[in-house]
């Protein structure tokens, strides 16, 4: 029986370079011979880009409620249609946000109930947990900065927002140590790339 | 200040006629001075409409789970965006589908976890609850010769799964006495209307 996939996830505030970093660590893995795909969350699929859209550019108020159901929905249905799938073809799965990122922003940005959104999401992922997520941390001024001026929805929740969803995060890597490897992601690109091979060797064990 | 509106709910299997009564219910609340609205679940709103069209069309498979919280986020946009507010302004709102139809098709029906179901549908409600459910009975064949052909992807799915989801309903029905009117819709829609109108004015006062 082939041996399952890695399931690695790559969390962070918006602008905090993850998405650069997962497109390396592609690279990396292919490089190395460990066949890999690459998605987000959420709307990585054609539903989750409906509900992608539904969130991104609904012209009305969005209830919090709703707006964390669709998240969830996304979820579920990445997870079992997609990554779950994709994990025992012996796949390795880089997925830009997961869960993580619920409890971070949901939970910690927008002040939610902590408890009920892991309880949410642990019936949203049916037992799938990340083998590693890498969480690149920076602050929220260097962030936007680097972010530019894509203020859609989400990015026009302001500073303190974001200062909570970034010590959401923090708190998530402190009760997960095992899984969440903190990354300094303030620091250049290539040495921040250093310090993702170096969790991805120990992970996989090639390099 | 202005008295709270009555929030009323119209249950039971697809081609059980609730539709219709919903209609003539509307019809006597506004003859007899009680102001009202009509909506159902889910797709009432703009949001929920596309949550709607993608339930209803999509044309991969869609998760278990993904769907649950599709109809969840529905129904959280749908109590916060529309129902409350049209209760707390002193109108009466007749509601087409509403939790009873999640832990009915969705628990009963597919064989869900019908606890897991109520949690998630309490969160989604937050706190409300109907004043009055009208659970229209009918068996599975009358139900379907009634809806005649429209096999969207919903009827697509059997007749165990109406005798399940019928089934489901009664034991709501037995579980909730004081909310949930359970009214024999095998009959006349003319004497189904009466009983329906005499539960009305029981809770109205009017007629």
């Amino acid at each position: 029986m082939q041996k399952r996939g890695y399931f690695i996830t790559f969390e962070g505030i918006d602008g905090c370079g993850k998405t650069t970093q997962l497109e390396n660590v592609q690279k990396y893995l292919e490089e190395n011979g460990i066949e890999c795909v690459t998605t987000r969350e959420p709307g990585s699929l054609k539903l989750g880009s409906q509900i992608r859209e539904i969130l991104l550019h609904y012209d009305g108020e969005v209830a919090n409620n709703c707006e964390m159901f669709l998240f969830l929905a996304d979820r579920a249905q990445h997870v079992e249609t997609f990554i779950k799938p994709m994990l025992e073809r012996g796949i390795t799965v880089l997925c830009d946000r997961h869960t993580d990122s619920t409890i971070a922003y949901q939970g910690y940005g927008r002040n939610g109930n902590i408890k009920m959104l892991q309880d949410l999401n642990s019936i949203a992922v049916n037992g799938l947990v990340p083998d590693l997520t890498l969480l690149f941390d920076v602050s929220v001024e260097i962030a936007h900065e680097r972010a530019g001026k894509n203020l859609d929805r989400l990015e026009l929740a302001g500073k303190e927002f974001f200062e909570r969803t970034r010590h959401g995060y923090l708190e998530l890597a402190k009760n997960n140590p095992n899984r969440i490897k903190l990354i300094n992601a303030e620091k250049s690109k290539e040495s921040v790339y250093n310090d993702v091979k170096s969790l991805i060797i120990d992970l996989t064990g090639k390099g």
